[in-house]
């Protein structure tokens, strides 16, 4: 019996030398080096080659490298009897409230308008409003769309650092000083509460799109966007059209619909769009494989582990 | 009897209005429209003309509306008998625990790197170091020169952030969560420790040109420095050195020894310099206001306000 290691990813010779460490009660096989496919109880994988999860008969459980599952469910043909677990691991969580909590705080400063002005050599520190009308964070909302692992451990974090925090999510949640809303009522107003809204929702047939022109017509005037979540959540020409306007006063990418973002793409060249390659946060090796290991006992203990993976929910 | 108001700065008559509301038992006067000199027994202030204060024969004491009190004592003819008291106020120091929060969340991730690609439409996320092997906030030791309102509070903040906090001060101070040093050994210590440096030293004989090519040497290579303090710390000519030499990774400036920055400074294109148009913190009018009419009436009580400035130590 064997686990499979699938990776197409830069990193995969790495986790997978971590992973062996664990001496786990299987052999660990490194795709493309995967011996007897019937031997393949267990696939740990990152954006697995289309049609590989299908071809091994004796697949008990597919474990994701990535929070999102997408690199896996982008298969025609990937095994949908088999559980998928998510990747939950600290230090992925971690880095993601460090990134977006930067993020906030840049937009909430207006640090992107500073340097904006550096780059002409432009001194200007009458920008952030008259003296004396300068909100602290405490005074700035802001709104998290998607409240699992990481939205709401984002959310958390923004409350720590002294914002009033908003969140949605599909179901309602109830996270300590976050105002948690839920429904189409509540999607409402928290585009038209925040000042500041971070998308963290997962990729679903639901929510792909959901970023759209009457979506950002509801935002706040003047309000910032940081999109963590998908590219697939927003329709790029109408994210556009409201930066044009001015409707919308910044935009903070790091995902995109294709990645890495074409060399021809407007988001590159747009005055009021910052564009991060992807850069969010990271699973870490060491955290990662522990939380691996972790999952894959409990999986040959006949336990469930965390990050199931529910196809109805799409995520 | 009076209270004289004299600012050169931009906000002066915000400022003067929003005292003017505080009622207080004494007739406020807004510079140039003085009145009679012998009639002033306070002076709240921001760069006040030169020759001024030594105009006031009945001046009781100096409220500066900034934090620093060299835009007083850099008037030759200041009236060295008279109490200055610096401003402390609740938003100014919020403010800057936020911008110094903002700032070493972008070095400790590396956004100013991601930003300097983005601008060339270079996509890599594989600038943050080797997979695995990417730090966390709670892997990431800062330094803070300083440890007075300003700096004793933004070590505070990134403790509750997460980092691993060195400080720095004259004489040795006790902050719960940071690993205070002082005195030349102590200096030496947190250059050496420091991945990220931020200056908040005051202005001082003693601590002028402080961070110089010496010092530069003795920091960690591949640090990187904020410099919230004065442009007066900083030998610029050594920064520029370190910086070329990549001994020093990067330096976010936000204050200068001549504002606003020169056009031709190399600090405005130097690729691994960040210039802000000082805008670190600012005091609030409404808090500010606040402080400044509660230490008036302590002063007409016979107490004594904050913030008294001690020409000996030059803070």
């Amino acid at each position: 019996m064997s686990i499979l290691f699938a990776s197409t990813a830069d990193s995969a010779k790495d986790w997978a030398a971590a992973l062996g460490e664990y001496d786990l009660p299987l052999q660990l096989k490194v795709w493309p080096d995967m011996g007897d496919p019937d031997a393949v109880e267990y696939a740990v994988v990152a954006k697995p080659p289309p049609g590989l999860l299908a071809s091994l008969p004796n697949l008990k459980a597919i474990l994701s490298l990535w929070a999102g599952v997408d690199h896996i469910t982008c298969d025609p043909d990937w095994p949908r009897h088999i559980p998928i677990y998510r990747m939950v691991e600290p230090g992925l969580t971690l880095g993601m409230v460090e990134f977006v909590l930067s993020q906030v705080l840049n937009l909430h400063l207006g640090n992107y308008d500073f340097l904006d002005n550096a780059r002409r050599r432009v001194w200007n520190n009458a920008m952030r409003g008259p003296y004396g009308l300068e909100p602290l964070v405490g005074d700035r909302t802001v709104g998290i769309l998607g409240l699992g692992e990481m939205g709401g451990n984002v959310a958390k974090g923004l409350v720590r650092a002294g914002f009033p925090v908003l969140g949605w999510a599909r179901s309602r949640k109830s996270i300590d000083g976050v105002d948690c809303l839920s429904g189409p009522d509540g999607f409402d107003e928290i585009l038209a509460r925040s000042e500041i809204l971070v998308n963290l929702l997962p990729l679903t047939p639901v929510t792909e799109n959901i970023l759209n022109a009457a979506s950002f017509a509801k935002m706040r005037a003047g309000a910032a966007l940081v999109n963590v979540g998908r590219g697939q959540h927003i329709v790029d020409g109408d994210l556009i059209n409201a930066l044009d306007r001015g409707h919308l006063s910044r935009a903070v990418l790091d995902v995109f619909r294709v990645e890495p973002l074409p060399d021809d793409h407007p988001f590159w060249t747009h005055p009021k769009v910052t564009v991060y390659p992807h850069v969010g946060s990271i699973t870490r090796v060491e955290s990662g494989t522990a939380a691996l290991a972790e999952s894959i006992r409990k999986l040959l203990d006949g336990d469930t582990p965390g990050g199931l993976f529910d196809p109805d929910r799409g995520y």
